[in-house]
């Protein structure tokens, strides 16, 4: 990272700050009135699991108490903290360096399923699979440096606007899950990221809109090589699957990264069983949280009829669990800081 | 980790903590006093280039200046923590694991390197070369839950003891070092330790040893496999390598787990030369220190002739990239807290 670079790399933050939640000061902390940490919440059952689960780890003397270093809350991405429908941004993201990337492939115009991205055809796209999708991930996030790479999520993500809003993706953020990670770590949590999507597509951007430093984002990976260019060190990026940060690889992910159990965790889907199981079933004090999908108004409404963020398994496990189910349309005021 | 377990890790870990530096709060911190806060350095060339480089990339309006979330120090462990002659501890570990589950493999009496081990026949074991390491490490570190793992830890660094000081191989820490992770810390720093290690064999005791938390643990590990065991969730160790971090392996790591680049590194051997350069050969003022063992009489003297700690080529690109070689015989006043 040189100094240019880094010049560049924060006038790109600058930028997404300004533009994105103007409520959170620059360690992403919400500026919310001394009074009540969680404004955009209706007081529901689901704030009061929240309030009451905090209260009870960080009352000393408790039985419930747990210290400050085990106080530690994994976080779902995609539909838990910033919107992932019509498809996962991360995707919107693939399809546009496959578009960028084509007058340098000519090839792609008869190669699936890189015709069908440049053509725009969703369907034969989704019909491709995870292996069509693994080739679209390979052909536009690896064969450059990781500095490069940065770059190009950095340049993307300040520029990219989503089709409904019209509005940086930074933007369609969840005010109410926004607060939430604040209250949190004003309460001694450290607040992890645990995502399905590439680790790398997040860092860059995870503190100023989150609060969340890159060395707390957990996620899917490729490989990488060091290697000296010109004298130069360099990691580059190789078109070779490392890990998969979803399902039954999220406790895998927690444990190589964070190396402790969390006691809160929070997701939308059935990628978020295992964590939310890993999370939840031990002894003393811990919470599971569930963002249901439930606002066809002011967001999206889907559960079981979706690939982006299918849940079912997880909704049935949640009575028998104690996991909060939150009703985006009954428990929360606001959902972005935009409407 | 259940209330039990971490009855059993909290009991231990303050055994830990009493036994070992006792000028240690339990962040880790030093208490020294104000004006100093190398005190067992002496006023050295080495101990002035720590102090310029901090002093310089933490003057704000400066060119040199560097914002706190990008004060990324990195440490490597054996050797340049801790004492890693006349053999790794964690080596030491494994072999007192072979010899205590000896009784349940009656086999291991006939087949090397376990032969070799249960006899302390260093000679073949040392002939038995990687392969024979791994095959140690795979009996001894896989087969059971992440945190019976953690325990078996715990109770064995709690009561082993080195045989040359005859003392817990926790208070076998530089107190140099411990302090000079506090002054990074107190200057801004977020501090890691990047090893070739077990990152499962540090973990459990580097907080109140060095102040380091297990997220900031970065080491070699083995995989690891989600399951659920009679409705409670396990991480269950599997026989299988997951990642070296070692040499080339150490920006690597670095990427994986900080996901920024150090501004400073702190090594020993030819292990961390690419950590080293990854850190230094970067644009703005960076620092590269290497600590070397020049004093036989209060700890070990080796560079070249030794497979424990191997320094040569590191050394001999010392002068070039301006890296700070610390001489353990000159620089330090003290080595350990009980000398």
């Amino acid at each position: 990272m040189g100094t240019h670079h880094d010049f560049h790399r924060r006038a790109v933050l600058a930028a997404l700050l300004a533009s994105t939640a103007g409520a959170m000061t620059l360690s992403g902390q919400p500026a919310v009135a001394q009074g009540d940490p969680l404004p955009s919440w209706n007081d529901s059952r689901s704030r009061q699991s929240i309030l009451s689960f905090v209260a009870a780890i960080t009352r000393e003397g408790s039985s419930d108490f747990v210290p400050v270093p085990q106080r530690i809350a994994t976080f779902d991405n995609d539909g838990t903290l910033w919107v992932e429908h019509p498809m996962y941004t991360q995707l919107v993201f693939a399809l546009d360096r496959v578009k960028a990337l084509a007058s340098q492939h000519p090839e792609w115009k008869d190669t699936q399923p890189f015709k069908a991205a440049i053509e725009g055809d969703m369907r034969t796209l989704a019909a491709s699979g995870e292996r069509g999708l693994v080739a679209l991930v390979m052909a536009t996030h690896a064969g450059m440096s990781t500095r490069e790479f940065e770059k190009i999520v950095l340049d993307w993500i300040s520029s990219a606007r989503d089709p409904r809003w019209k509005r940086p993706y930074t933007e369609l953020v969840y005010l109410p899950m926004i607060e939430l990670l604040g209250f949190l770590r004003a309460n001694g949590f450290k607040t992890f990221i645990v995502s399905g999507g590439g680790i790398e597509f997040m860092r860059p951007w995870t503190e100023p809109v989150y609060g969340v430093p890159p060395d707390q984002v957990v996620g899917s990976s490729i490989k990488t090589k060091f290697e000296m260019r010109d004298g130069k060190p360099e990691l580059l990026r190789l078109p070779e699957v490392d890990f998969i940060d979803d399902g039954a690889g999220k406790p895998v992910g927690i444990n190589e990264h964070i190396g402790q159990r969390p006691i809160a965790a929070f997701g939308n889907s059935d990628g978020d069983l295992e964590m939310l199981q890993w999370a939840t079933k031990g002894d003393g004090r811990r919470l599971g949280l569930i963002v249901h999908h439930t606002d066809g108004e002011r967001e999206y409404a889907y559960d079981r009829q979706t690939h982006f963020g299918h849940l079912e398994k997880a909704l049935e496990a949640a009575p028998a669990n104690d996991w909060t189910v939150v009703s985006m349309k009954d428990d929360w005021k606001r959902i972005f800081k935009f409407q």
